[in-house]
């Protein structure tokens, strides 16, 4: 892969609940200087992501609702207009996973079809709660309610502590579920040779917050 | 092992939603014949199974609120209440694990700690939806809400397509969590030698509806 390919799959991440603005510009700074795909932030911080990254063509994109989607669909609309207002030019949201353990599937549309109006959507299934049935059926859901992305995790994932083979392996059931969607792979890509593993699974895109640590050894690996 | 070892230590388990009166008296005969330690049924079944299991030393064990433990707590509390009354020896109830993830301690405690009143009850954390300090911390919250035992997991468990590796560090964590409270392992356990595994990594108590072939595994090798 070509360093400015590898780029142009990374969504810089800095979900840090602890971030300060200072940090937030940092991983701005960082993202132009890689031509990163795009910079993934929390809510309060898109206004501040989009004034840094304004004259380049990198996404500010907003995670919404961690880590289990269990706003109210009012609530989850509210946050997305206004980041939308605050200049997000696509949402990463968290499907509500307890809706989806327990098979209510209408309302999970219900709420996923008007979050995809408001802008381009990567929903988050956190594959690592569900069975394989259930990241397929997930998958298709995302797909059904119109967004552009399906992604694997977010913050407190149970697959951290575990192998990325398992990831991969989720890749290929979301790939089942949801064929010609995109799929964003996030959580523990920490090097080089896991992003490639990610992408060889089939991910399109990667979150990672180790995207400087990944360019910096693809560079010298070119050298 | 000795066969009446293994025995001692199998909840005989069914939960599946589509069991009819017969097949819960054939569990409960399976019990019997084998002496296992208890069985564990779903809460419309608990007093056929009671009915079934009198005059032997089996408990009756009920299944509360899977897969996640999101029921309120007045509905839990109704639901253990009349278990015991249809004849239930323990409670097996799902801890919320949305309020978990949450960190809502404080409200996890509470609704623990009048369940483990009503009966001697184990509670199931979902460890497969956990990382690991959220396991540790949840071991820890059953052995402070006086439960007599930590138990992995139930219906929809995520670790249901993984290695039993992984549910044994999950018992390792579950055991610093909780120091000296009896240790339940459940999910994916179909063989003598996944039983022994489980054992091996510090389970007290195994649930499994393999418990028929796991005997006869054993009697088998006794022979």
């Amino acid at each position: 892969m070509k360093l400015s390919q590898i780029a142009k799959i990374i969504d810089h991440t800095n979900i840090d609940p602890k971030a300060k603005a200072k940090d937030i510009k940092k991983t701005c700074k960082e993202a132009i200087k890689y031509a990163f795909r795009g910079v993934c932030v929390n809510p309060q911080w898109v206004r501040l992501a989009k004034q840094e990254l304004k004259d380049t063509d990198i996404k500010v994109v907003v995670l919404v609702d961690p880590p289990m989607g269990q706003s109210s669909h009012s609530e989850r609309m509210k946050i997305c207009r206004k980041a939308k207002k605050d200049g997000a030019d696509e949402i990463d949201i968290v499907m509500n996973i307890v809706d989806l353990k327990y098979e209510r599937y209408d309302k999970i549309l219900k709420d996923l079809k008007e979050i995809c109006k408001i802008l381009p959507t990567k929903v988050i299934i956190g594959s690592g709660y569900l069975t394989d049935e259930e990241i397929k059926k997930a998958s298709w859901l995302v797909k059904k309610a119109g967004a552009i992305c399906v992604k694997t995790a977010t913050q407190k994932d149970p697959l951290e502590h575990r192998e990325l083979e398992e990831k991969a392996r989720h890749l290929k059931l979301m790939i089942e579920g949801a064929p010609g969607l995109l799929i964003k792979a996030a959580g523990k890509i920490r090097t080089l040779k896991d992003l490639r593993k990610m992408v060889q699974a089939g991910a399109d895109i990667v979150g990672t917050s180790s995207g400087v640590q990944i360019m910096r050894e693809a560079i010298k690996k070119q050298r």
